[in-house]
């Protein structure tokens, strides 16, 4: 499989069910290296990794995410997903995700970013995590529906107030190879100098 | 220069000076391709990219982003950067990030998206974009100061009202060849199962 940087961006996709594989700690080694060379405002990194191998914690994490979706996050995804990626996204919600053998959940420490900045500073860590994990032909997906329980996660994972759960990405070995992914073309969505203007 | 994907990885840096080395429309493609291949909450690929090559327009986001640092941005970043990095980052607010020859508008369209997974949904597509960059061998930035004055920005290139413009990326050839990033270790930011349990 090419490790070549463009074939790793086109061969990204959103893994949500996994086989029984393991994941060494050497792999994710290597994501999360690759994670922190990531930007973050004022170079701050204010990441934090919580990489859960643990069964129980596992399962309890898959039970706030189904939780999360049956609370709520079916019937707003209904309204607005087409009925494929609803499926998956269900399956996946529904033990799915949480039937990788590793969860990495990604935080921010607040005492080393502003509030207003944790997006711009984790999520491009993130996206540096499930490239690189795509790059080693791991399956990964960047889900944020667990974070609603926000207090409940702080006390399963023992995070501190001012570390606060920002994404939950599961790693394992793909349960299915996924075709390339559905995406409008750049340009539908690119302008020159001005809004409205083609590129 | 390597194009492998670690390689590309480990050789991101943030750049704030450029040569006058054209950009062709050709490479900018390259990185907007590559951009959106990123995830997105439901995939729904908020992402509008405003390419801005004119050089009023982008003399006038430059005076928009020294305005930005003169008012409020160096006071407070004088409290928390190194030295190196304070000048560095001024030098970009005053005119660097400006003289590039093209700058992406990255921006979220709230009909596609909602506000609440704004960053999850563009600051992967940004990082693809600086990741891209890196491997065609330009020089990139995430910069997010300018939309302080998202009014102005948002009069400058006719957006309309539901599009939030997030971050101003100039992509250029560097003036300089920087060194590798400068990073904590991945391991004193992971934990194993639980906060505080070393990895």
């Amino acid at each position: 499989m090419s490790t070549e940087f463009f074939d790793v961006v086109m061969r990204q996709r959103a893994h949500r069910s996994f086989t029984d594989q393991p994941v060494s700690d050497d792999e994710i080694s290597q994501l999360l290296h690759a994670a922190t060379r990531a930007p973050s405002a004022e170079n701050r990194q204010p990441w934090e990794f919580v990489v859960v191998r643990d069964a129980e914690l596992r399962a309890a994490i898959g039970a706030l995410t189904e939780r999360a979706w049956e609370g709520g996050g079916r019937q707003f995804a209904e309204r607005r997903l087409d009925p494929a990626l609803l499926a998956d996204v269900e399956a996946g919600a529904r033990g799915g995700v949480s039937s990788a053998p590793v969860l990495v959940v990604v935080c921010a420490h607040l005492d080393r970013g502003l509030r207003q900045t944790v997006g711009s500073s984790i999520f491009p860590a993130v996206q540096n995590l499930l490239l690189a994990a795509t790059a080693l032909g791991l399956g990964s997906a960047l889900t944020t529906i667990t974070t609603v329980f926000e207090a409940e996660l702080r006390n399963l994972l023992a995070l501190p107030d001012r570390v606060q759960p920002v994404a939950v990405v599961p790693i394992g070995h793909p349960q299915t190879q996924l075709g390339p992914s559905r995406r409008a073309p750049f340009a539908a969505r690119t302008h020159r100098d001005r809004y409205g203007s083609a590129w």
